[in-house]
């Protein structure tokens, strides 16, 4: 039996790597094998793409390139570590995956939907995550929530808020467009009023 | 005056970097002003690229991934380096260019030329080089080449004759279908006759 593949989105601060816990122990609580993996990154090649794509010493590269350098960690990403999971039966959730480049390189990098769409039908043909997680809250919220966590702040860290506005703007638009993928999270709630949903969500996943 | 751009391509061991050198020269003779850059690579962003695709100790990417590796690196190259000496009326002479991705992940990592042509008018639309010279020689000559320069052998390097057989006539197919853009050269024989063929091209292509 082939296993599902559950995608976590949503600006920065938003929880998705505290959810994503979460939801591995829900599943693991359901008897499921559980990957959680992460992009960019999630192989060595991918780590080392991640790397280029956060430094802020790097001089200021194209939406385009930016865009191709995602992708291609996704790509090896998919075919190295997700397809395989998948197809073992293992569920996956993975810390962003292609709807991140249609609200980072397509709206806030300005590419557009329709470019972010081409490269993702270049890439992966006929690939989308069984549900998309879309962690929702204000921008100044989120922000906030970086600033208190402290720590290096990395090269999309560092954008302006109206950058992080077109971020969740995509987002919320991505999410309308195929309501039966998608479940958008009001991540300003408290922690447990946003797990039960999420808990909700896995309950329907799993029962589908 | 926008500068011209050429591009120097063929399999390993044909003699583009020694003849890079000699088409600066002759440009420069002719009171051009003259950059010399190459592929993947000629970025700081572009190097780094690099030194993923040419990393032996990293498991095998897929196809898919060194394309589009290969494009990222490209895009900034074109966008940050290329366009601009262009612009500013410099000649722009680059160590490989879109046909290298035709011929590598196209024919011999089995993409398919139609994957890459998407690929490079995704990236970089209608981008051509004024003239593109294929260095061409019989894969065991450039092989043996290889061997005798010694050094360190990288990810393609390292690759069986029969991929380096479908880099060549992806090459020889590229500058039959577009004549007027390309050059073919045979690189097997001595130095001075590639380079009075060069020397004519050069002329052809002040005089265009």
């Amino acid at each position: 039996m082939i296993g599902k593949f559950i995608a976590l989105e949503g600006g920065e601060g938003a929880g998705k790597s505290t959810n994503a816990q979460f939801i591995k122990q829900q599943l693991e609580a359901r008897g499921l094998e559980v990957l959680l993996t992460r992009e960019p990154g999630g192989t060595p090649l991918g780590e080392k793409v991640r790397a280029i794509l956060l430094d802020t010493t790097l001089p200021a590269m194209t939406p385009t390139t930016e865009a191709l350098l995602m992708f291609a960690a996704r790509a090896e990403h998919y075919a190295q570590v997700i397809a395989p999971a998948l197809a073992a039966g293992q569920w996956v959730i993975s810390d962003r995956f292609v709807d991140a480049s249609f609200a980072y390189q397509g709206a806030a990098r300005g590419l557009g939907s329709n470019k972010i769409a081409e490269l993702a039908d270049w890439t992966l043909p006929n690939v989308q995550a069984d549900l998309t997680l879309v962690f929702d809250l204000p921008v100044e919220v989120g922000m906030m929530r970086v600033q208190a966590r402290g720590g290096v702040i990395d090269r999309f860290e560092q954008e302006p808020p109206a950058f992080f506005e077109q971020v969740r703007q995509a987002y919320l638009e991505r999410a309308v467009k195929a309501p039966s993928h998608y479940c958008v999270l009001d991540a300003s709630q408290d922690l447990s009023a946003v797990q039960r949903v999420i808990a909700e969500q896995l309950d329907r996943l799993c029962l589908g």
